[in-house]
């Protein structure tokens, strides 16, 4: 990173202008103008092609040069070898960030595609410009309406992501919002010329928009100086990192994908363990993380109570909680006395895993009957209900209804529970199962319960959350989240 | 097991006559009767009630012994105090097999459930009767018509579960039916009185119509006389097993499930070693497994071809397959060099993993030309292909449309692959993108194609997947499958 630059500003996020270099002309297509657009961009879009007057009705300019007022953001969006070129007028022009979409550089292993970044790199030293990427998707930011995909949510959120791939944002992206969670801020960074995760972890430990950072990284270039970026962000929230390219045969296709050397997971296992921030193995397994940073709070132990489905169904999830590193201990004596009173006729189910009556009917009934009780147990610190769709109610008509009902008596129950609580929503493929479920699944993460797809994710998610009276000091500092 | 026992024969599956001795006479609630009329069993049924004359239009008998003919299998819907009687009775009218439902027996931990228990097995000593649980749903066999869900699908397959849990044996139906795989008979034995794993495994080894077995159990209670059961499985046709209660409070869960003394994962890790079957975690890793057994075949080694999403996704999926225990290993040179041929400007994304033109269009046109260049590769054993369906498509009005023209495409590439080949088809919880997903799966797994839902669960199935070249010879007995 150059010495002489300025420390990463806001402005990065809410540029005033920003200007398309190579907009597409094609109605067809969705190019990066229609796209800002379409998301409601509020500043002034210059598109930079020297081939049309107009595009999507604004006026096009020749070069980023003619444009009439300063150009805060540029995306480059022209072939490698116009790259240099149009670096050249952005600093000429004093952008004060370029984001070059195109990829073709230090990632394709060629001397060319080496030559051609390092030569971006030094065009920017000493300039007011910063460069992102190359080959990244750039900045998505809903409030200041600048995104990467037509398919993102509009909606303002809390997290932010910093992700060296493009596609991985964009998972991460869509699996939270199907948990009703969004976002502040994501970048996709890719082969990080200039603008480093470095940047984005000090600018987002300041951001007060942004409570719970993920990260996906391929290269680590600066070993101390990434410790202490994310021990900055530690301080004051949770940061779930993703190392990728941690196998033999991953680490090549990480050099392949952003030019990036990876760490071995040996190595990142050393780092997780030196400075407290959370691993994660896979998008899913991020996804879910993110998921349980924003909604299992005040989490006072690993001791989990099972409450759904007993018999076979409790066994499995019993033997993945522990191999997780949960617990699933017996409830208090006086717990199970007191469940016998609402299911005398439970038999041994009441132990923990605890079996409500057959059916969603059961289920929803022991939701505002047996949580009450649940809650005030002393051997258990979590409620972890099981909501296993197909086998419950896969034969019932109305089963959207039911499941729906299910739902909101569970809200209205999590409502009083002090305890944390999580949802492990399972069902096969099944179209009407899927449908419920989804139904279901919409109405308690708009209440703020934590829904995961199994009873292994849930279980992944919850091993990984801080503790509120942690020993380690690293997540003593975590403050509980906003609601 | 009393030894003066026959062998279990044919007729458990296919009883001439089934008696439901505690039918209920509701017309609101499906009871078992229903449930075989609905199923089109084709056996005489007869309803045993001393209160009503007549049930679902069929003559009802105060007592079994009322029967008018030979009844070759009984399932007892009774209250746990009166089963003893119905047993009684079932022994005294040579009922061949008596399928307990009740449950409240050796699993709910009182004294008087285990004298029950313990009664019950006296009392068929010396008998022609042989009994199925007690706490168990008895058997689904889709050919004779025997189901114990309404849920399960008619359609017959070659595919035998043997499980202790009803809930797990049920998911796993349901589960493998998203995937269009049947069973030729399911089995769930609850606290396995009398007949047990042992006899179940005995009867499948030799039964032509099972290809491929999967278990479920919680306890064994002798385990030479289970491994050389096993063993004799092995022999024939692969054997997945999923031991439960592994856990310290899993084998407290399944204590009070079937009342079963489990085996520890070091024991059952002993046990996998050595003799051969394969081992799952969870139900869905069990479906999973199922599911490759059946469709992946002629499996030379472990290293995978990887198609489909470059970037970020890419090498994720390569880190999960090699953590896995698979190998993702760069093309041959040759191979490389042809996929350059057909795709010019693709970068450094044709190595493995390799990436097709963006969009599903772009994967469409990629199975048809370069799978045939990725199954003449040296290097890789098998095709993994991944169908990122939110990021690949999720703003295509005609999502579904597009991505089962994919799907076509790849079955008929796949006509001309000699190399297995494996999907993960993955997408988030976005309703538009789900449907598609599913129209994708049913198309490519009625094709025979093998469908996972995502890299992680294709990857630790395609793990555990027997080479056809194998060392091992365990391994080497097992015969191609069917299609």
């Amino acid at each position: 990173m150059p010495a002489d630059k300025i420390q990463l500003p806001d402005r990065m996020f809410h540029p005033t202008s920003i200007a398309v270099v190579g907009a597409s002309s094609s109605t067809e297509e969705t190019g990066w103008v229609k796209r800002l657009l379409d998301f409601d961009y509020k500043g002034q879009i210059y598109p930079i092609n020297p081939k049309v007057k107009e595009i999507q009705g604004l006026r096009a300019y020749a070069n980023i040069c003619d444009a009439p007022d300063p150009v805060d953001y540029a995306i480059l969006n022209v072939p490698a070898r116009s790259t240099l070129q149009a670096l050249r007028d952005c600093v000429a022009k004093g952008v004060k960030f370029v984001h070059c979409y195109t990829a073709g550089f230090g990632e394709d292993g060629s001397d060319e595609g080496k030559r051609l970044e390092s030569e971006m790199t030094k065009m920017i030293t000493g300039s007011r410009t910063r460069l992102l990427g190359p080959n990244c998707m750039g900045i998505y930011c809903p409030e200041s309406g600048m995104t990467f995909s037509e398919d993102f949510p509009k909606e303002k959120g809390r997290i932010a992501v910093v992700s060296q791939s493009g596609a991985e944002a964009s998972r991460l992206v869509l699996l939270c919002q199907d948990v009703n969670l969004y976002f502040s801020k994501v970048i996709s960074y890719g082969n990080a010329a200039d603008l480093d995760a470095l940047d984005f972890l000090e600018y987002l430990a300041q951001d007060t928009e942004t409570d719970v950072i993920a990260l996906y990284v391929e290269g680590v270039k600066d070993g101390p100086a990434f410790m202490s970026a994310v021990r900055k962000c530690l301080g004051k929230k949770p940061v779930v990192i993703l190392g990728a390219g941690t196998s033999e045969n991953g680490a090549r296709a990480a050099l392949s994908h952003t030019a990036s050397v990876t760490w071995p997971q040996e190595t990142w296992k050393g780092f997780f363990k030196q400075i407290g921030a959370i691993p994660a193995l896979t998008t899913d397994e991020t996804a879910d993380i993110i998921q349980g940073l924003n909604r299992i709070r005040e989490m006072n132990g690993q001791s989990v109570a099972i409450v759904g489905r007993g018999g076979g169904i409790g066994v499995v999830a019993t033997d993945i909680c522990e191999r997780a590193g949960l617990k699933v201990p017996p409830f208090s004596k006086e717990t199970q006395a007191k469940l016998r009173g609402i299911r005398p006729d439970a038999g041994a189910g009441l132990r923990n895993p605890v079996e409500p009556k057959l059916g969603m009917e059961g289920a929803t009934e022991f939701y505002l009957q047996g949580l009450p009780i649940i809650d005030a147990d002393t051997e258990t610190d979590i409620i972890l209900i099981q909501m296993a769709v197909d086998i419950y109610g896969g034969h019932a008509p109305d089963l959207t209804q039911i499941l729906t009902e299910s739902a909101y008596a569970l809200c209205a129950a999590a409502d009083s529970i002090r305890k944390p609580l999580a949802v492990a929503l399972f069902t096969g493929g099944r179209t009407d199962t899927v449908l419920a479920a989804a139904a279901a699944r919409d109405i308690l993460t708009k209440a703020g319960i934590a829904v995961f797809s199994g009873v292994e994710s849930a279980a992944r998610a919850i091993a990984r959350i801080p503790l509120t009276k942690s020993q380690n000091s690293s997540n003593k500092q975590i403050p509980n989240l906003k609601k």
